[in-house]
């Protein structure tokens, strides 16, 4: 059996993207067994379930987790969030989020002076730990009293694997560069314990080139100076936050692409572009699938064949270069390009 | 008497930028009283001392703080920010961290196809809750076992105070609008709280215009469509990433002014350019003091100078706008042509 694979292709856009993914996935894994699974703002809307635990049995009996976009502005904020993405990024110990961004050639950054291969790096986001684990409450909730409180969770082997899986990955890349970000200044606790980890583990690997910054300095630099950056490694929230600014300055969302991993295999990881559901352009046919199919080339790069995952994203990045401004192709189209590219 | 400020020059440029922001101050204000305060890392490396109780009264005896810049390589991260910085927002209850951020005629954003006067933002960030609290710990430090943790705490007084700050000043401001920024979807105890707060005080202002991003959304538009904000509230941590990301698209920090603010002026607030004391720059007159500037213009408009602040900010506006690429000024000849210009 080649792979077992369970599809969340979820709401909107997510249907449209996940369709043109499995095309590509169906021709470089002939034999992949994939399985439907009917989970978010629309289940949630019809049946008041976010992800039933026997769905969630179902899906540790797979490899991996192919998911489109889940949400709806019908649903309140944080029950799909908390109930359903993080929940399972947590109960699968996915704890490598793993983002990388380049400025495909056919693409324009809105950085004025940047070209095409000049941007291409990797935030590697811890993703089971910090502000996410949902730890806090509300006192007095409504009242002039309130406090409520977050708290940031982190432990020595959460932050060591992670800073541990970026040095293994920054080892095989080109330039061979970590770049820690935190905020060591003023979260001395969290930062005092990324900080000396990252040291600890740098010494393992005299031949990368590592550097700190705040997470301040790093949001600047991503927009002064994104060429500068290689691996990123940094906590849940900060990798949350610069993501979007890598994708940003590498032409937006369209193709971001995002894994959680569990490296070890232990459980499924799970593989979703960055962008959501997008109620406002879906059925319409109009939306980029570029980023759930790039996200299906860190899905087979993560099941072992990094041959099939570079093919797809060379078409990707091949097909992206034809584009010119103003006549843009459908979503169908785009998957069909793209199956073709890589058969 | 006119004004008694207390001036904190500090480290590296920090010293040459505040020297050229009283040449202005003192030409607009005739007659302020201005008293030097040695901190910093200079001092702390000489005494071990940050912040001594007796400076913090002195201090306290003043209308405002002009503050240049603190810090130093040698010192570890943490002591000045904590010690000295962060522990003057707090004890003066400066709950106001205010930023504006405007792409002035004469310099380049980084983005392209962005002009000169499209942007023109303020975030109005809150500086005395959140993670910047210091709540936490580390159990079991140095050992495979530990344990960080960092808390942020937030009150609905703390909230709403800021926001209705923001809503003041969108008021008062052509486009009339504020967005708030949180992360309302995974930080549901605290984002919970400030959007609560965020629309009941909405409710108070009709005729401004609302809106609600998550900090990762922001981060993204504030680099593909900056033009979109007016005012933007947030928390303490998000604000500092945004501000920087803000700084970043309207040229550098090099025009990036703050203030620390109680707007009660129960204390006294603090003036401050958002760039670092810069070791590798100081001492060649090489630092552009427009930060600093703009930070006294700050300063001004919270004494109640309205008039005098408008004239610095539109001086170095105009001085901005000569700038020719490859022809800088040095920090005292721009600190003398911004004094004659306000004269
Ligand atoms: C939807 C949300 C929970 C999620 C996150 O904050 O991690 C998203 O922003 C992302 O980056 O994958
Ligand atoms: C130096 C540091 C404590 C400070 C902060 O994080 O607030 C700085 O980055 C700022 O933005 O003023």
């Amino acid at each position: 059996m080649v792979a077992k694979i369970a599809v969340v292709a979820g709401d909107g856009i997510g249907t449209e993207v996940v369709a043109q993914a499995l095309k590509v996935l169906r021709v470089v894994l002939p034999g992949v067994e994939t399985t439907d699974y009917d989970l978010g703002a629309a289940r949630y809307n019809r049946t008041g379930e976010v992800l039933p635990d026997s769905v969630l049995d179902e899906l540790r009996g797979h490899d991996a987790i192919l998911l489109g976009a889940v949400g709806d502005p019908s649903v309140p904020p944080g029950v799909l969030e908390r109930g359903l993405l993080l929940k399972l990024r947590f109960d699968f110990d996915q704890y490598v989020n793993l983002r990388p961004s380049r400025l495909w050639p056919g693409t324009t950054s809105p950085l004025a002076g940047v070209k095409p291969g000049e941007i291409d790096l990797v935030v590697v986001r811890e993703g089971t730990e910090g502000l996410y684990v949902g730890a806090g409450g509300n006192l007095h909730p409504g009242t002039a009293a309130e406090v409520a409180t977050e708290e940031s969770l982190n432990t020595r082997h959460g932050v060591e694997r992670v800073i541990r899986d970026a040095f293994a990955r920054a080892a095989k890349r080109p330039r061979r560069k970590v770049t820690l970000v935190h905020k060591t200044n003023v979260l001395t606790h969290a930062g005092g314990l990324w900080a000396r980890t990252f040291n600890a583990v740098k010494a393992e690997f005299p031949e990368i080139e590592t550097e700190y910054q705040h997470v301040d300095a790093a949001a600047m630099f991503l927009v002064s100076n994104p060429q500068r950056y290689d691996v990123v490694v940094t906590d849940n929230l900060f990798g949350d936050i610069l993501t979007d600014i890598a994708a940003a300055v590498t032409g937006g969302i369209g193709l971001a692409a995002s894994g959680s991993i569990n490296p070890e295999r232990a459980f499924p990881s799970m593989f979703e572009p960055v962008h959501g559901s997008a109620p406002d352009i879906a059925g319409k046919g109009v939306a980029d699938p570029s980023a759930a199919v790039l996200s299906t080339a860190l899905l087979l790069d993560h099941l072992g064949h990094p041959e099939a995952a570079a093919r797809v994203t060379e078409a990707v990045g091949a097909e992206v270069a034809t584009r010119t401004p103003g006549s843009a192709l459908s979503t169908d189209a785009i998957g069909d390009r793209l199956a073709a590219a890589v058969a």
